[in-house]
């Protein structure tokens, strides 16, 4: 059992992060918070709301940072779409956020726990720098970091740098180097997890509210990665954080030094992770080498299954 | 009459702005922030609440960032000594804190008041950078930044940055590109007023509790000045933020665009202040021209004087 | 037929490609120039004249630049030996270099030529970087520029970066943008010709003067790149470029924009191609994708069985 | 008595440094080598050859580097007009350049030279630095480089940075880290000696072919630098290197660290001189602090009637 709080800015994959994360079997999720990435802070927060009341989760909701903390906001559009979350429509919301600001949320939540926390983060991770500035006694109360974020081969919106980094490196400099564990999901292993219109078909039998969630998400999110990458299956990068969660055997890590470009030149928000150690630095990070694809698929298709 | 919160990391020429600020005639201090920089967090937040209750002024005091954004603390001890403010033996402290931490502290006092405030920093601008990002809504509330921080010219800790803001340059950054009117008190005028040992002793002969805390607290400043830089009179920078705002005439700006350099290279931390406007890049910031010494030195005395 | 300059740091692998190059069927090598990188040029250049030497090449060797344009030399001991070509011992020299600076014999030798000339590189590129400032107008006379260098997924000498890169970006910089056709053959497809030992052995069976050199080096570079990279058999970087020019379907290259990280900061020296396009900026190097790693071991055999 | 090659890109107050140069009884110039600069290497170069011509001085003119080691070619058409020398017509030329490129002349010449020869640069540093890096061994034949460039208080083209510096950083880089003794003229000293209209009176009463030369460029170079900058006086910037070997009094220096921002971000180009030696790093230049502006003018003024 994990007691978590998840930072994420829903987004399609990100929605499959959470539905793994509603499985009371597996966690004790204390809050999600929101920040802008693939749509503004608006709209991911709207997203994330919905689909904790669409799947009936009794998980606060805190809205976190509209923008990133040098750079201006960038958001995803040609993979999220306008909503951040095209495919699907919820219902109107009835549900309120919590009142607290994400960051204030993070704190209090940690300050208030007596066990410590694993931190997950499915977005730019500008709300838990800010937190970690803003009270740096928090560090006693994460147990981790685990994040998607990063590539140590090649970016996916720059030749050097993955999306989630690039929104705000700043904010991963800080993160990487805050002296906790830090678990990295890097687009070198999330790229391996496609998810082909084969699985879209076996999940849409489930047929339960998860799974029409699952789907009609995925089929979008397919078809506007082939339009952008020219992928067959789309990369379910987000949820391999929360899936590394529930079964420790799925993502092989190496304690690495990571080193955060922030150079703001043309490997601006490159994760230099130095798997060979030719630089003999300090380890700062638990960066992920390989994943076991077909467990990881049958996380997803177990966690669907678990909703009603 | 000014609304003012004083962000500062006393430090002997933060006492002097104190001092100035402690006019009622003048000032309504809704608080003192405090931040690292001249000392650690710890020594320049007690120094600076010891100063209020040396004083015997109403203003509440918060703690506030330990650390800048992305670089290692730094302090300059070799101009300020141990605590920050040696000179002057403060009596142990009565007063406490305000229970909140500076940034929260600075967004509730804005979102609560019906007017405008100005934001006065004499130190590095951490707080001030994390408030903004924490909530972007206050912008609505601030009337102008004024700063003491940066040079156009030669740096004071680097050959091409000052201390203020080479302490933390992100927070530097966020600040000079918020889109608010920005006024930048630099190295450029502040090293115009020197502050010789006959002044000291031409205050000495007010003999009231401002001037003793003035004399003591300079006299070891000078000292210090001179064996680091070489100077005969001590340029009083930080005074000169408050200084401004008692009469508009002492200081000559100049809207210009400012650029803060992130590189991380030999320049980090440089204000390019484009004083000629060679770049045609949109205006940001009110720059430091000049300023009239003998008016400054004069208000100094007035506001000494003021206190009992 | 291919007129060609070939530009190297022998170093085992560079005398593997000029192995390759002493094809009279396929080249007429015009000259071989020599750079700093593997070794310090005057070991770099000693081991191409012994190579020529030992294989009665019938080819001139010109000493060039003894410094990249900004960093320091760094030389790479640790994979080629104190010699720079450790596991073979040459006669003494009989031959003598060029009396000209190699950039002087570049410069010439590109202005006499009739026909265009293919400039190869298997070092860093201060040689060719340095003519093309020194004389613009060689430009005409070159039919392109083929280098080993780059990478752009992982470095070898930092988790951005490759030697021949990295050990001096901005002669690389100076190639990538100087508007002629380069075609960049990186670690990524480098990294898939792995020499195995089984492959030395079959290759021991020609038994001529080139097999016992291809055997000797091979035997210390394999041992070498194990002890510091792990890998068990060693990847052949430098002559994929000579071979790519013998088999035009050898290496399938991409035409992308390729951008050099200038920073100095930790992805100094990275080679930004843009594979997918992301950025739409301008196509200036062909870069390459994939390799028959098949035929570039037949290739090398080829080569060394046409020695007597 | 001093040998001095003399690398620059006339350009006004070009000229007036060459006035000063041919004064046999204070030099012997071994040569005059040209770079793009204050206009593009065909314009400089002309206007060199056509100087020397005019004031019949028996100095060979060699033509250099068309353009800097990474940035475009830049020209300052707004000071110095389309010719790069508005304001004065020469003859057409019957003397021609000499046969070598600038960067061969310079080496030749130091190699052929058995006394030791100072260097004089009064535009970008492009072909010091290129003859440094391709013939190493030419810094035994040289006695000191003294530059026009830089600027540790305000740029003049960003508010970093000076001109010539930053039309070629790298290579001013590669100059400053020669380990030869800098010599480096800044803009802090050369914006003191203003070339008032009075004094372009007063040498108008000479009444010789130098002094016509002076007075019809003085008078464009006034008025473009009151246009661009306001001034009322043309900072004389170029001939003061020459002036300062005429009389060692003439300039103070300070032995100091330099170090050249290669950032490629807004302080590029800066020279940062740590004047008060703040970082406690290797000195490696000799920068300029005051300069007597009466003995400056007093030194052109004795030039100029030095001809016939």
């Amino acid at each position: 059992m994990h007691n978590i709080i998840l930072d994420c800015d829903p987004g399609h994959d990100d929605a499959v992060a959470i539905i793994l994360a509603g499985q009371k079997k597996y966690f004790n999720v204390l809050g999600i918070t929101t920040t802008s990435g693939n749509q503004t802070i608006e709209k991911t927060s709207r997203n994330a709301l919905s689909i904790v009341e669409y799947l009936d989760l009794d998980i606060p909701v805190a809205k976190g940072a509209s923008e990133p903390l040098i750079r201006e906001v960038e958001v995803c559009e040609a993979i999220h779409g306008e909503s951040g979350l095209d495919g699907f429509e919820f219902k109107p919301l009835k549900r309120s956020f919590d009142s607290r600001h994400a960051i204030n949320f993070i704190i209090d939540t940690l300050l208030n726990s007596k066990e410590k926390v694993t931190l997950v983060a499915t977005g730019p991770l500008t709300n838990f720098a800010l937190a970690l500035k803003l009270n740096p006694s928090i560090r006693n109360k994460i147990d981790r970091i685990i994040l998607m974020g990063g590539s140590y081969q090649m970016g996916n919106v720059s030749p050097a740098s993955e999306f989630n980094i690039l929104c705000d490196p700043e904010a991963a400099f800080i993160v990487v180097n805050s002296k906790l564990p830090i678990y990295m999901i890097t687009l070198d292993v999330t790229r391996k997890v496609l998810c082909y219109n084969s699985y879209i078909e076996q999940i849409a039998k489930i047929n339960n509210k998860a799974s029409h969630l699952f789907v009609n998400l995925m089929q979008v999110f397919n078809k506007n990665q082939k339009e952008v990458f020219g992928y067959d299956g789309a990369p379910l990068h987000d949820p391999v954080t929360i899936a590394s969660l529930i079964d420790e055997n799925l993502v092989t890590f190496k304690h690495v030094n990571t080193e955060i470009d922030l150079s703001h030149g043309c490997s601006y928000g490159r994760t230099n992770c130095d798997i060979f150690d030719y630089l003999k630095k300090e380890k700062n990070t638990y960066v992920s080498i390989d994943i076991n694809v077909e467990m990881f698929f049958k996380i997803i298709e177990e966690a669907i299954k678990s909703y009603k």
